[in-house]
């Protein structure tokens, strides 16, 4: 089907990149028109599958299928090379065997695509004949004008765009997070999970081999890109150490980096050289650069998405000072020593806060932070508790626990009509799952979520809740909602206040040092 | 409605009560009779909440309603007091104002009740005033044969008697894991997010303000408890220091104990000390503890339910070898690294192993552990290497990265019908979530599971799976299913297996000391 393989050894005049990156970056993540090079009809191809998840996704420009052997696919006249088509092609996706690929890339360049993804693997991650064959596409590449994702990528996504070029189907929740991942299969799945936890994503690129674009590349654009909020890293190793911290340097300040790093111990980098050939780099060498350039480190990948969904949905707090503001003590216990650890202050309330909030609450609270509304099911203190304590001044962000999610459920199961007719009847377990209950927590929840909102926008100051997964209703309910966050444990909402603590704090040391 | 309320002064014969301490907890956690003291039919108010619980649960029994002002309560007979009572009551649980407790409790010790759980708050984490009353109720209980729950606990809930006499509606799903909480809301909820998540539990104390039994004894009665086989603590601090020690130091080789300790840090401890009142250990001599009775510390909230139910889940593993089998490189990466920061090692697989492998798997396959098996969507792959890295000897353990949840998806979406007609007539989207789409998932996920079961019964190791909440349709499928793990994440998985085996380690340092 693709004969004549091997590299086109043409030669092109050479241009200077570096400047116009992210205009060449803008055709690759807002494509107008795009070439599926190896495109097929042969449905287990992924020829086929990423051309439907491309128009699945909703994107609306020009698909040019590229087969050689076929006449039609998906609806669409098919090319014989990309050469063929008339029209400009921003993006070349590319499907064809590893030993094909320099040769088609070659008449990318000739055609003067802007931007080519390679899906195909077999290059500096299989062996020798693979790396001679990624030598080959370098060269075809270098200095040519068409910048080059991959190869071996599973493609990227745009949020703007609605583009999904990716082997994947998912379609990620719509957001201002861009994420650049070098691994494919943890990336697309952290684009999913996203989707389940209320994280939004404006771009997308699963990094590849690194022939010619980079993850500092990637970095650059996001960094301009208006779509783009906060920036998510997932890197095993950096190919171009110096470039990629001196474009980090130069972005944080203005945009918070939040980076996984896979391959800090010796069995992680044996395993991440398998895996994505990339030199690891030495971990206190690593961390010495995320404390330079103020990236925030996520430690694990749940982190990943906790911290950066913080980022994206919350102000920045002011300080260190938190109050928080709970329906169980044991929680606040918890909250207390998470806090703790993050070297974050559990602040003393005033007294005149202290006597403001005895007026209303159940004799026996805590009088002091966390408050503790000793599981009151009186909704309208959780409502007064939140806003006293958002308003106080001495606090610089708050955290509120188990309001969203519990205090209905129990409100409901107490208030409702539950009887022993019920209980003998055997009806009380059908009961609670009943839609019109479902719908009591919903429209709870959201009135809860709103005053969060809105006390927010006021205070300008972080509200976070904690809201235990028990009955399972929460996640679906608030999932889609990015405005808020809301986490399943103390501990990780406190790992998310601390990250966006060092950033804020990181910014003042920048200002103050005049740099 | 409870007049004449101050604590009954008649002494009455002294008894030794340590041997008696299964026996007598046996009446609270399988009463055949229960008393309600304090029985409403106000439905706001506990003493008609718990009751309706109760019977909700499903626990056979006789339930006497007593309250000196209503004749008839949940249409039984109601009676003026306890003592009016002519059967046996195995426990009796007051709901009455703090000032009358001790009045009712003085009856229940004159009417021979066994045991007595005081839901009723006001106590010793109640000021002065509260501090006098818990010293009463303390007098008019000790040493007179009946012991008691709380004062200021939510209650408990027991698997095998179908007992659920909380306050809380939630019914836990029935397992091996007993529970002892020094709070009553994070103790329920995490009984609830345990039944979202498939963690199943034999019994649960919310311990309260601990005026008679304390922690030790609660670890006591689960120690010899046939339904019990793992044990779990949130402990804020420990009013019995020295016994709880013995205790934990005599169950620990019998049966794990995993501790969530709270008041671990300053913030924390202040925290502790407003909610449970509970003196906070220094956190050095806790550590010490932890090591000394080999108790198997969880440092979050999530890490209890991860940790505990690995326990009662799988086999414990021989040592600390570990083989990976994942679907996508990065998360091996990721997996690599959790192992290493816990000391478990990614064992280097025989050349054998290697060669076996790779006879099936596609060519870029890492060829080595983690076994990569670089997103193949070949089912039969998967059941494969999990059965030769299951087998080899040089392996104690094995995790299963993103095969259950993710490959029935994939699979789906690409072998499935999805044409350009669905793409054109906005079809992808509904067919994703049709219910044929879910069955299949269900399927794949059921008979990876049944593989995982099947291989743990035949080379006695622990099989761990982890299964990225992508989908959302993962958690309802397996949740209820506690013969197998499934983490949402590597590094959760990898905290979960070293607790195994640093459990392991202890119970082989018992062993060799002849301890």
């Amino acid at each position: 089907m693709w004969p004549g393989c091997g590299a086109s050894t043409e030669t092109l005049p050479k241009v200077k990149l570096s400047e116009q990156l992210p205009e060449q970056l803008t055709y690759l993540f807002e494509p107008r028109s795009i070439a599926v090079i190896g495109a097929s009809n042969v449905k287990i191809k992924w020829g086929y599958i990423i051309p439907v998840n491309i128009l699945a996704g909703g994107w609306k420009g020009e698909l040019y299928p590229v087969n050689p052997g076929e006449t039609e696919i998906l609806k669409r006249p098919c090319f014989k090379s990309v050469k063929e088509i008339e029209g400009d092609v921003d993006l070349a996706i590319v499907t064809v065997p590893a030993a094909c690929v320099a040769r088609v890339v070659g008449e990318c360049v000739q055609k003067g695509v802007k931007t080519c993804l390679v899906i195909s693997s077999g290059f500096s991650e299989a062996g020798a004949e693979g790396m001679r064959l990624a030598e080959e596409v370098a060269g075809v590449v270098e200095g040519n004008g068409m910048r080059l994702v991959g190869p071996n990528t599973m493609g990227i996504y745009s949020g703007p765009a609605r583009l999904n070029a990716m082997m994947s189907p998912v379609r990620p929740a719509a957001g201002k997070i861009a994420f650049a991942a070098q691994s494919g299969n943890l990336g697309t799945q952290m684009l999913s999970i996203g989707k389940t936890l209320g994280v939004g994503f404006s771009r997308f690129v699963c990094i590849g081999n690194e022939t010619d674009l980079k993850v500092a590349d990637y970095l650059q654009y996001f960094a301009r890109d208006p779509a783009t909020e906060v920036i998510l890293l997932y890197i095993e190793g950096l190919k171009a150490a110096r470039r990629f911290i001196e474009v980090a340097m130069e972005t944080s300040p203005k945009k918070p980096i939040v980076v996984l790093k896979a391959g800090k111990t010796k069995a992680g980098v044996r395993a991440a050289a398998s895996h994505s050939a990339a030199l690891a780099a030495d971990e206190t060498i690593f961390r010495g650069v995320m404390k330079q350039t103020g990236m925030i480190e996520a430690d694990t990948t749940e982190e990943m998405l906790d911290i950066a969904k913080a980022f994206a949905a919350v102000p920045l707090p002011r300080g260190n000072r938190v109050g928080v503001i709970t329906w169980g003590g044991g929680w606040g216990v918890v909250m207390a020593d998470a806090l703790a650890r993050h070297s974050l202050e559990l602040v003393e309330l005033p007294q005149e806060i202290i006597r403001e909030l005895d007026s209303f609450l159940p004799p026996y609270w805590s009088k002091g932070n966390p408050v503790d509304m000793v599981g009151t099911l009186d909704l309208s203190i959780h409502f007064r508790c939140l806003e006293i304590v958002s308003r106080c001044g001495c606090v610089d962000s708050v955290i509120s626990l188990g309001t969203i999610g519990m205090i209905s459920s129990i409100q409901s199961f107490v208030l409702g009509d539950s009887t022993l007719d019920d209980v003998e009847r055997g009806r009380t377990a059908t009961k609670v799952a009943r839609s019109e209950f479902l719908k009591e927590i919903e429209k709870t929840d959201e009135a809860y979520r709103g005053e969060m909102l809105r006390l927010m926008q006021e205070t300008r100051k972080p509200i976070i809740a904690v809201s235990f997964p028990a009955t399972g209703a929460v996640t679906p309910v608030l999932a889609s909602q990015s405005e808020v966050v809301i986490y399943p444990s103390p501990e990780r909402a406190a790992k998310a206040l601390a990250a966006l603590c060092e950033y804020k704090k990181f910014l003042e040391q920048k200002c103050n040092t005049g740099a």
